[in-house]
């Protein structure tokens, strides 16, 4: 090292992902050793993503973290283990313009600051520990030159936040759950890139809820501990899904993707009302979201298919609980059905008088440009879509039960961010700019 | 047969149950035969059953039958098979009063006339279909004098409702799924009479809902084809739980009774969760329920069965679908619990301004006593329970959620009403009163 004070820095741009075949259950709740493999879809970081800039110096104390501008403890069990394993495979580096040499050994001593930011709203919470945890450690690790693979990175994020490890990969990933004791082979491998299907468009309703919340620490570890489905579930049907999951990513079959992850989502729910106490992420407006979008797709199918939903699904639907509130995932097969999507959701689920439209429908604006939606009158211009009309069904609309919508897509992994003014950590003092 | 014009009547009175082992998913459509056991509570007649009257007369052209003031048809499929099995059953008979003798040979030939009427509110629904088809069965048998015992007659009664078997005995009572593949032993049998457990207190609260309502004949059939859980459930889960259930019941163990009811009917759900396309029973007011009765039962357990609710039960909770209606079913260990329950679901769930208190709480209205509330008054003058004081939880109330509630208790099976001035049916018309 050297004497004069110094501050080295390092900022990295992670995503979120969301499963498509369900990470819920632990057979380790220390190391986070899942019951069963997951798949994921890793999100446009340039819509939702965590940005987090990381320090070292020998000014520094102790370890700190700040979280979207609040500093938090670091002292938790996990984030220690993931500090404890980056620390244990850290390599020297050299910054040859600052004069700064840090050997292997000297990042024992040597501690860090962490700032972390999400570029969505905090309220939404989606998935916002799995970005954190993953962007955390793939700037830590860069910062100390761990050299490992992403595989290797991801063993470690795991250990943070268990479905952190599917956001060191861009596009579809799997996490395998691996057999070993210690967790080394339970790690996320990525199964496609972002371009591979590039096609699909990602609405996610963000719903407001009254629910009580339910960790879903606490909510796993009740349903392992409780269900008298879910081992049934990791080990014999996960298995197969898994298997026909790969094959229609491979494929880009997107009836087969739909069924098989509208059949896991809905399973998830299952086995987490199979717990004692039962555990809801669910709530009317959900089942509403749901109820309007299978009848639209039974609407558009041909008569062949008009009894099986599941064969001819247009728009998938997962509902996901984040924090206290439910996320209703919709995914389109192309951007001309999500465009029909948005203006189905804005006409039932009209933001309230007050609401900016900016603020209501996030992330990719542009499907709300093809959806011919530019302010709040077009919302109110909308007519009811076909499938109400043809039903009579009294086109009831619920102004206010969705907090916003985000529009996204699949998107790229974690990347570092070089231009030094996107930087959230001051060179000089080491704290938060 | 005599010559001259004659009308020979029965009435009958029959109760509904609901399960607590419940019954979900067939093994054979047509015969229905179910892929588990069931177990059910008999509930007391004098507040929810079936009424019904059956005639027959030479002058009668055809078999006809008039529910709850309106003629329906007795066309369909399962009432053929009750009618088909009971004549085949029938015995001579000879009424020595009016001079009339119908030998088994004369019941090919003769129609009935079958008069029903349930003394609850139609929209509740409660299994209605199961006292009707129960209460059919039971007074055409003894009508056609059918020799055959409770257990035999539940077999015809089960064709035309599976669960109408289980309506068959008072007290609990278990469907035997049974092996044949012609039905012959799928069967109900009385585990204890209606004496045996006669503290249970059982408040149903009926709650409107809007959803779309799911047949629970398609409903089934489509988890059977279509749930990766459901048979695990039949085959794995269910029969440890029957024998568990009938030692509870046996043993007058609530909490047992409880934790297994409330295990099952989250399993229940589960399964409808698991179906293509999802299946749901419950809403944000049977959710709102469920959480408020739990937070009770925690604020009561003694500390150290604090965390494990299911442990120390004071209130079971079963969620149902009843029709177009969602019923929340809690079962009391006794009178002063179910008094205390029904102060909090007042408090929580007032009727509205213009509800009429006796229309509000039907049933056994001595609970209503018990609870000291006499007048609307009294609801609104209900202070917020101790539990809600202690979380500080805003005691939020939502008027006019839940259409009614109804307080019962175990009761007896069916039987015949001999007081003809009780019967539905002109004895000189043969038509209904």
């Amino acid at each position: 090292m050297a004497a004069e004070k110094w501050v080295l820095t390092v900022t990295a741009q992670t995503p979120t992902n969301i499963a498509v075949i369900k990470y819920w259950g632990k057979r380790d709740e220390d190391l986070i050793l899942p019951i069963n493999d997951s798949i994921s879809v890793t999100l446009d970081p340039d819509h939702l993503c965590t940005t987090t800039s990381v320090a070292v110096s020998p000014d520094f104390t102790h370890d700190r973290m700040w979280l979207n501008g609040k500093e938090v403890s670091l002292s938790g069990g996990r984030y220690q283990n993931c500090l404890r394993e980056l620390r244990s495979r850290a390599s020297d580096i050299e910054d040859e313009k600052k004069g700064v040499k840090i050997t292997k050994k000297d990042w024992e001593k040597l501690h860090v600051h962490v700032v972390s930011y999400n570029n969505f709203p905090t309220a939404a919470g989606l998935a916002s520990s799995a970005a954190g945890l993953a962007c955390l450690v793939f700037s830590l690790a860069k910062l100390m030159n761990v050299k490992e693979d992403h595989s290797r990175l991801s063993a470690i994020a795991r250990q943070g936040s268990g479905s952190a490890c599917r956001s060191l990969y861009g596009g579809f990933v799997k996490w395998i759950m691996g057999k070993e004791e210690n967790g080394s082979d339970s790690i996320a491998v990525q199964l496609t890139d972002e371009k591979h299907w590039d096609d699909l468009v990602i609405i996610i309703a963000v719903v407001s809820s009254k629910q009580k919340e339910t960790s879903s620490t606490s909510g796993m570890h009740d349903t392992v501990e409780t269900s008298m489905l879910v081992e049934h579930r990791a080990k014999e049907v996960v298995p197969k899904r898994i298997i026909q999951m790969e094959e229609a990513i491979k494929n880009r079959d997107f009836p087969a993707f739909a069924r098989l992850t509208c059949a896991d989502s809905n399973q998830f729910h299952a086995v987490c009302l199979d717990t004692l106490p039962p555990i809801f992420y669910m709530n009317d407006t959900s089942h509403r979201i749901i109820s309007y979008v299978e009848k639209w797709n039974r609407f558009e199918g041909t008569p062949q298919v008009l009894s099986s939903f599941s064969l001819k699904c247009e728009i998938l639907i997962l509902c996901r609980a984040v924090n206290k509130l439910v996320a209703v995932l919709l995914i389109s097969h192309n951007r001309k059905a999500a465009a029909q999507l948005l203006q189905r959701l804005l006409f039932f689920f009209p933001p309230q008088s007050d609401t900016d439209l900016s603020s209501y429908v996030i992330g990719d604006k542009t499907i709300l440009q093809d959806a011919g939606i530019q302010d709040m009158k077009d919302i109110e211009a909308l007519s009811p879509p076909p499938e109400i009309k043809e039903t009579n069904t009294p086109a009831q609309k619920y102004k206010g039960d969705v907090s916003y919508f985000i529009c996204t897509r699949p998107g790229r992994g974690p990347v570092v961010l070089t231009d030094e003014s996107l930087s959230l950590i001051n060179p000089e003092t080491g704290l938060p700019k």
